[in-house]
């Protein structure tokens, strides 16, 4: 998916600390995000302190290029982003997250390249910057505590992107080792147990019968069994049955 | 909001790093989250780190509640999650942060309470305790890349829940200081435009001329200006109709 999904470029504007550029790779890479841009960095480039923050996530920190300034860290881009709560001060497009995920994937269909400016630590993006971007995207938080670090608001972009591309089931059952019972396997073992709770009085009206057959049909189908686990419950029938009736025999 | 809905509990399973503790009270407070519940931390309770790191979040932190083990950690609460990305060793009911919030989101609704375990740093959940959540939730990262610290993996499910319940425009244009313009301001400046235009012979074909027209009034409609700025663009005119036909004179 990586490779068919150029993504977005992330862009650092006159980053501070090292540490915080190693995490940002190492958000990017957790969203499948190769292409690390960095404007004028405060402690010069190389940098052991991002190259040591980004254990592990060494592809977008590696192939990180080195800019003078915003102009050029953009100039071969078509489509460019700002990071900023600063929604009041300019007179800008604003985009949640999601929003510019699912734009910077149709632009990327029609092969339009993108890119997203992250401001300094202290003081973020300057209004000359976000001049540069068509739309401003703000992270949508708690407005009693705004204050994102620079990784986690790459991360919280970057996560948006990456999930708008995943096709995965959003409810499933992790299946271990085994296998979803078959059809027949599971209504052998259904038979099984209404056989049983008929030998056990359990269906004390025949009216109601089949509507309790159902209920209890919903409540083992609801749970997705497996083979293993139709086995483990046919296991449980034998047990109780073989345990013969219950009987209090005055012991607690 | 955050006194309407609940939201849900943050169950730190042993965390080791206090500094991790303080994060994650970063993180949840982000997100609106108040509940912070902690097994069994390494480094006991309180712990400064932890205070020192949630600099400024102190709503989650300062109610923080300790308990001995997962049982009594989870004991009132009615569904429980576990944030774990071991799907394969365990058959449990596997979602997507996104589905996860919205499920508790409508539990909410139904009075129905919530809360997610995150295990320690360095191993995660152990089975035992998730054996004890009806879902595992899976964050899906890039399978080349999925380590994610402790207070980002609340971020990324807390931010899910976040902005699951707001109601706000994904797309709009912040005002700045200004007003969007009346129609009849548009139509004002348009008129002038097309006044402009005509006595400037732009209109070369009079059977073209209707499609021109529509095609420059939809580039300004989409630009939803401000009153302030169909002022600027009036004067715009003014001063390009006052300089007068451009001559070429030789220098570039």
């Amino acid at each position: 998916m990586t490779d068919h999904h150029p993504g977005f470029a992330v862009i650092l504007v006159e980053p501070q600390l090292g540490e915080n550029i190693g995490m940002v790779s190492r958000a990017m890479w957790n969203c499948g995000l190769r292409e690390l841009r960095i404007v004028n960095p405060r402690d010069g480039w190389p940098n052991q302190a991002a190259i040591d923050a980004a254990s592990g996530a060494t592809v977008p920190i590696n192939n990180a290029k080195i800019y003078p300034d915003v102009a050029s860290a953009v100039a071969d881009l078509q489509v460019v982003y700002a990071s900023s709560d600063r929604v009041r001060e300019m007179q800008s497009r604003v985009v949640t997250p999601e929003f510019a995920a699912r734009e910077i994937r149709g632009l990327a269909g029609e092969g339009v390249s993108a890119g997203i400016l992250f401001g300094p630590e202290r003081t973020g993006l300057f209004n000359d910057d976000i001049a540069r971007a068509s739309a401003l995207i703000r992270i949508p938080t708690n407005p009693e505590f705004t204050s994102l670090n620079l990784a986690q608001a790459v991360l919280l972009i970057g996560y948006a992107w990456w999930s708008a591309g995943l096709n995965e089931a959003e409810d499933y059952v992790a299946l271990g080792n085994t296998e979803p019972a078959t059809r027949e396997e599971f209504d052998g073992f259904f038979d099984r147990l209404i056989e049983g709770l008929e030998k056990g009085y359990f269906f004390r009206s025949p009216r109601l019968k089949p509507h309790t057959m159902r209920s209890l049909r919903t409540l083992f189908e609801r749970a997705r069994l497996s083979s293993q686990e139709i086995r483990t419950l046919q296991g449980v029938i034998n047990a109780l049955r073989r345990a013969g009736p219950y009987r209090f025999d005055g012991r607690i």
